[in-house]
């Protein structure tokens, strides 16, 4: 054993946290100190629920190892070994006692849930000795020897660093040798040759005798778990959900309890209300005679707690209602008062030792978006919780799966087979059957279903990059399942009938043979797999959405508009909730089939007159596009976005296509091809686009602001009141913002004069360059508005092109670089502080300048708190991501309003 | 004539100065509000000098009229009346009298010298009686007549706005009817026929009657100057020198006198200092019988006024030395006043009217960059100016034709003619005839040799783009040779023997026809033309060169560093002065023959093993790669950065060089160019460069620092003093250093480990993205020194790409939205506020930061004044630029120490 006297320089607690009935150090309060399971173990304990007694070590201890080299501080084991003693005597067992041996687990358990990352171990303080010990006391010699195989197979693979897989096939052929086709055949005679085979093994892989001292078992456990913390999975598990390093993990020691010991005894796991849908009724699942690991691994499919839940799924007389009446009854009485006190839906994980009930575990449980809501919505009305929690307790991004399209249910559809609905919503794509896979077919723009006969943690990142997961085995809390639910994602477990063949690549289901790249459907909803491709609609959202939405509407002080290019986006934006139109791509407009010759005749043209013609022919479509979006957006602030992009963006580029343009333009092919050619750009994000293209072509914004102007005259005419919004994109300087405000203020007085319609308007700017945001003064004295374009901000800031930074981005993350994808989540302290910049220099000419942001950061929760920090009036994002930017918005006005940070992702 | 009592509402002097001996309202110190030319009328007549009595209008008054919608305020007019009544009354003659006339002349004047600029009419106040009373007065009917003939063609061509080419044809007929040579064949009476047919033909053309009345030709002419003041080449010109449009211009009225009445008349330019070596002589040219435009405008080619001058260039009895003793020595008299009494070399313009000298201007003379020395160095011997005064006199660019290279004497040449020597230095390049093409070709990447009959204002661009210009009219004051001088630019002028045919686009010359595109060569120190390319050899440097660049040394307070990345360069920047090297780009050292083939298997290497193979065979190159130029520069700092271009520049993208490639490489075509396709970026300069390559592929900065340590190891080795700089580029995150650091870091200490010898070194970063300089606090703590990229800077800052904004920078540049081209001279108030800022925040966390800058900019005078004033310790610039620096450094220091503000060309 590596110990060391330094390394607790730092710490501030206890290094060790006692918990038992009556005698108990920590609380739920101290979570940093203790992680989520220690403190919750703790606190449980003071409740007076029954808790196997057990002792935390600090995360501070978790620093201290790993500053003093991955050594145990000398003063921890010192307090560990008294915290050990006080188990021993509340337990009245002895660790390494040969008649009445002292069990253990040692379990990790950090600030934040990090399901499945860590490592833990079971059974600890068996050997040879203390084995026939277990079997004594607990008069089960089968048990006593299967409890030890298990240890050695957990230790020597988390501690001794052992493929597990060797002792996995060992135990496969004794089966064979016997004939037997379930573990359980096994007996206690069996279970003590494959034992003692085990240890001989492990002896000859690793060359280091397997450990028979309890206490070495103890410290190298200790160890295993502390390093497990920073294991490539857990780093970037962390990195995912930004957690920061310096954390780390407690260390939970706890006297072990087993459900294991019979048919007497039973594992489970369960909720305090329903995860899927949110409903207030107990959930849960458990297995007769099994340690804990078999629930969560999903190899053996767990049975309803309730008697009505498993009646549904066919079962009659397995349930824990059933089987184990009292202990049933003392659940149901625990739960209620953890969640009563907890206020908040729990998931908790208890075992029947002998018809004993102990909790293990409680925890805030993780939940559907559908089900969040639910549970908000019924806890307020139970007073149970004030609205501003009610809100703050919602993830914004989860909202998301509520969003997204289900299946048809008109749609004709080749059902494959039906299995658990573990996460809902609808998903299609090409079958992958790994997670590398999964990841190079998304990159490559595939999107895939991920299937596999189970997942595990390495699996996060393919499951990150699939549409849906389907897996053969497991249940509703498999890791499957949990992790798909936490990301949003679409997901059916447990589906038996499925037979996958990794070697192979094949899925086999009811006659069907598919193969990897074959498109399936998934319904997580209802469970089903389809064949093929199944038609999609559009989500209906529940009374309890609309009345989180109208809460957050009601809290929130920023406003909340959408990106929409066309009259369908502005409805879809509309229906959820946009209170304004914050970015109208024009150019999208421009690549319809009935306007791109148009289009292109007027990049193509040689002189101003040529190019006049041209333009003359898009106004009127440009002017029925503003038209019907101004009528759909009914008065509604519309911000539209003069041209943009690059020219070369519009035109053709292979020969042949050359050709014929030539031909539709009645152009000479060579010189076409000259023009297409000399559009060419080294750099285009960089290049002739934005308003550089009406400085040099002032006819096209010309154009464009004159079929606003007409619409908007048409409409106000009509007696609607409007007020359009013109952007102009790419300002670097103040001059260019002037030079185009007057050409386009021109353009609206012409029209206002020629219909005799007066209206106001508004001409602003995007800040989309770093001397946009450092010069905000000079340009907000032209600027009726700015809107930041964050995306291209932070390409210029960053010098980081999002195109091309697909090949080191994640590198970049993996390195902690960047903590996560500034295109997903604004750089704060770079971007951000342009932004920050640009809006006090702004304000400093024009106090009440309207500042907004019209980039994808507009729709990302953790920027949004940022924005409401920098005192922007509005965000705009994408129609699908308003209500995830109105809670957003309401979270943060209800933490800036407490005076809180907001930002509580960001690092 | 359109007046307007308002407009003069912000004028705050008067609006019309007075000068004539004894009785003179201004000086030499009001420039801003009487342009330079009125200000040194002004003085000039106060100190004694005879210049015809005048009057100048206030620039304010421009201003006045352009803000009352370009007419002369009331007040204005006026002012002007009572001032023409003072001309009269001193000189005796009256304004439209039929007897004695007043004519005069009505001139620009701009705070800042421009050249040809503007318009100027002379003569006025001619008309068919007046006419009369002028041939009287003078008793030369002939001169009365030509003087009229002349006043209408100006007259016509500057206030009516009528192309002047009508009135030549017009009088090419006579004269081709007539039977005459020259211009002064032509009669008194020819003349008066000549003048009423340009009466008529100005009617027919114009629609109007050609004025009459001596006051409105007044108005008009005092009309037209203002307008000239926004004709488009002034607005250019303007640009060019960052002279701002609300300077505008004043006007000059002044009583007409006239080099054209006769033998006892003349007009010449004259230089107190020879303009061209700076020698202290007396230097002029003049014309008998002859008005000003004669001289300036080359159509006659002058006479030196010294009688010494005249004999060298083969001319007896013709100087005005010797024709005109008296005028001459009064004329000497009068330069040593002049120069006296404004303490620098004078350019003056004379007009001897029947044997009195008149002085029409005095300025500072425009001198080369060679003569500027010799005059520095001689004026501070002759203690007329102090050391500082003496090195802000320099202009630092002008520098630049001192150091290019001239003709090899040894060379063989086939000489085409012999001409003036207008402005010095070699040039070499491709014919062309017309400025359009000089600027074409300049942009398609040739090198030109603009050849005209006679340049004019219109040919600014046109000689900007060209390599040397090449006249075969007009003397050393011609327009060709002045500007080209101004611009560092080699001219031959004078050219007689040569015959251009624009139609023909040819050059004849003494038996040769060269076309369009056909190569010459000038040398401007010379006035020889060569056929062909001739080799240039290395400028040898005056001792004045020394010793200004000695002075500058002393003076500054800047370091200055040169980018050079091979020995040759380095050499040359030692030569020049560099006291390091502030940027070696190691990618230009990847080029070369001998291990390009290993650079592209390095990347196309699929494995890190493949990579590391490849860099392996790197190494030794780029050791002694690096020791040849610590050798070169002899213990000076050589700041190395490390690899930076995206790998895609390195290898071939057509399929043929691709096969060779593979072949080459032993590799699978079809594999090497989907690598190669791979590399591809929309982007790349955002794309995957800099450090961002070390980040995924650390092996290769490992492979060049270690190269670097090694060399260094060697050399301390052998005693050498040395401490490495290792330049990391495109930091955008403290992290990224972090990391990079540790990686190089470690590899130099096992360098100095295997080696066993120790050294310093140090470990710095370019600034070069926005959010650098943003984050620069943080990137401090990591880095010992900063290097800003003000390259790359602007480019992000802007987000502008070198390579594609050369279609609207232009357009930029002219319509005033940059004010120079950001490239050139750095963006002070966006870019230069990211400077300002890092600079701070580096330094406050680490106060003793070294930083410099080694973008282009760090070769540009207004530039190093802004990087003086943001706090930079060092710029580093090419080779060729180092003088330039030394001396722009030298002008910042003695600026910034006398507590003026830096940069004094940018606004």
């Amino acid at each position: 054993m590596q110990t060391t006297s330094s390394g607790s320089a730092k710490a501030s607690g206890k290094a060790v946290y006692f918990f038992s009935a009556g005698d108990t150090d920590g609380n739920a309060q101290m979570k940093n100190m203790l992680g989520g399971k220690g403190a919750n173990l703790a606190e449980m304990t003071s409740l007076g629920i029954p808790v196997p007694p057990g002792f935390t070590i600090s995360t501070e201890m978790c620093q201290a190892f790993f500053e003093s080299g991955e050594a145990l501080p000398k003063s921890l084991v010192l307090s560990i070994e008294e915290a050990l003693a006080k188990v021993e005597a509340k337990i009245g067992k002895k660790f390494g006692d040969k008649k009445n041996p002292l069990l253990v687990s040692v379990r990790s358990g950090a600030r934040a849930s990090m399901p499945g990352m860590m490592d833990t171990i079971l059974n600890l303080g068996l050997n040879d000795e203390t084995v026939e010990g277990l079997a004594l006391a607990s008069g089960n010699p089968r048990f006593a020897w299967d409890s030890y195989r298990r240890f050695i197979q957990m230790y020597s693979d988390v501690v001794m660093g052992m493929n597990s897989s060797f002792l996995e096939v060992a135990m496969e052929d004794m089966k064979d040798e016997k004939g037997y086709k379930f573990d359980t055949d096994l007996t206690a005679d069996d279970l003590k040759k494959l034992v003692a085979n085990f240890k001989k093994q492990v002896a000859d892989s690793t060359g280091q005798k397997f450990p028979t001292d309890p206490k070495e078992q103890l410290w190298g456990s200790i160890t295993a778990v502390f390093k497990s913390w920073n294991t490539a999975r857990a780093i970037a598990y962390r990195q995912m959900h930004s957690i920061p390093a310096s954390w780390g993990t407690a260390v939970n020691i706890q006297a072990m309890v087993f459900g294991n010991m019979g048919d007497d005894s039973a594992t489970g796991v369960a909720f305090t209300r329903n995860p899927s849908n949110g409903l207030k009724e107990f959930y849960g699942e458990y297995l007769v005679n099994a340690q804990g690991e078999d629930v969560v691994a999903g190899i053996r499919t767990p049975v309803p707690v309730l008697a009505s839940e498993a009646k549904l799924a066919g079962i009659v007389g397995e349930s824990l209602e059933e089987r184990m009446p009292a202990v049933f009854k003392e659940l149901v009485a625990t739960y209620q008062k953890l969640e009563k006190h907890y206020r908040d839906m729990q998931d908790m994980e208890f075992t029947v030792e002998r018809g004993k009930l102990w909790m293990l575990q409680t925890r805030t449980g993780k939940r559907t978006a559908k089900a969040a809501l639910k549970i908000a919505c019924d806890m307020i009305d139970e007073k149970l919780i004030s609205e501003e929690e009610a809100l703050l307790r919602l993830d914004p991004k989860s909202l998301d799966q509520l969003l997204h399209p289900t299946l048809d249910p008109k749609a004709k559809k080749t059902v494959l087979t039906k299995a658990l609905p573990a996460s809902p919503g609808g998903a299609t794509g090409k079958l992958v059957f790994s997670s590398e896979e999964a990841v190079d077919m998304k990159e490559r723009g595939e999107k895939v279903i991920l299937a596999r006969i189970e997942t595990s943690p390495e699996d996060i990142l393919g499951m990150a990059a699939a549409q849906g997961i389907l897996t053969s085995r497991g249940g509703m809390t498999s890791h499957a399942a949990v992790v798909a639910r936490g990301m949003g994602k679409c997901c059916v477990a447990g589906a038996g009938e499925i037979g996958i063949d990794y070697n192979l690549q094949t899925l086999r289901v009811n006659g069907y043979v598919l193969k990897k790249g074959d498109i399936v459907t998934l319904d997580g909803s209802s469970g089903e797999v389809f064949l093929g491709e199944v038609k999609m609609v559009e989500p209906e959202l529940s009374g309890e959405f609309d009345r989180i939405m109208k809460l957050a509407d009601a809290k929130r002080t920023m406003g909340v508009r959408a990106n929409a290019d066309t009259p369908k986006d502005a409805t879809t934006a509309r229906s959820y909730g946009a209170e304004g139109i914050g970015l109208c791509r024009t150019e999208h407009m421009f690549f319809g089939a009935d306007r791109i010759t148009a289009v292109r005749e007027m990049i193509v043209a040689e002189t101003k007159s040529e190019r006049e013609v041209a333009l003359e022919k898009l106004l009127p479509m440009q002017r029925s596009d503003f038209l019907e979006l101004f009528k759909t957006m009914k008065g509604y602030p519309v911000t539209i976005r003069l041209l943009d992009p690059p020219l070369h963006e519009f035109v053709p580029h292979s020969d042949e296509e050359i050709r014929d343009l030539a031909k539709t333009l009645e152009m000479d092919f060579d010189k076409l091809r000259n023009r297409v050619r000399a559009l060419h750009e080294f750099n285009p994000m960089l290049g002739h686009r934005g308003c550089r293209l009406a400085i040099t072509y002032p006819e096209i914004y010309q154009m464009q602001t004159r079929a606003i102007a007409e619409a908007a005259a048409e409409l106000v005419k009509s007696g609607m009141s409007l007020i359009p919004e013109v952007m102009i994109p790419l300002i670097g300087t103040a001059k260019e913002l002037e030079i185009l405000r007057e050409l386009s203020e021109k353009e609206i007085k012409t029209v206002q004069r020629e219909t005799g319609v007066k209206f106001d308007y508004l001409i602003g700017t995007m800040i989309e360059l770093p001397r946009a945001a450092l010069t905000a003064d000079e340009i907000a004295v032209t600027a009726d508005f700015f809107s930041f374009g964050t995306n291209d901000l932070t390409q210029t800031a960053l010098g980081l092109s999002r195109d091309d930074s697909g090949r080191f981005l994640s590198t970049y993350v993996n390195e902690g670089i960047y903590k996560v994808d500034p295109f997903v989540s604004i750089d704060q302290v770079g971007v951000g502080k342009l932004v920050t910049m640009a809006v006090k220099l702004g304000r400093d000419v024009k106090k009440d300048l309207k500042v907004g942001v019209c980039g994808e950061h507009g729709g990302d929760p953790d920027s949004i708190s940022f924005f409401q920090s920098a005192g922007l009036d509005y965000v705009s994002c994408s129609p699908y991501r308003v209500p995830i930017a109105r809670l957003a918005a309401a979270q943060s006005a209800i933490i800036s309003k407490s005076g809180g940070k907001a930002g509580s992702g960001m690092h």
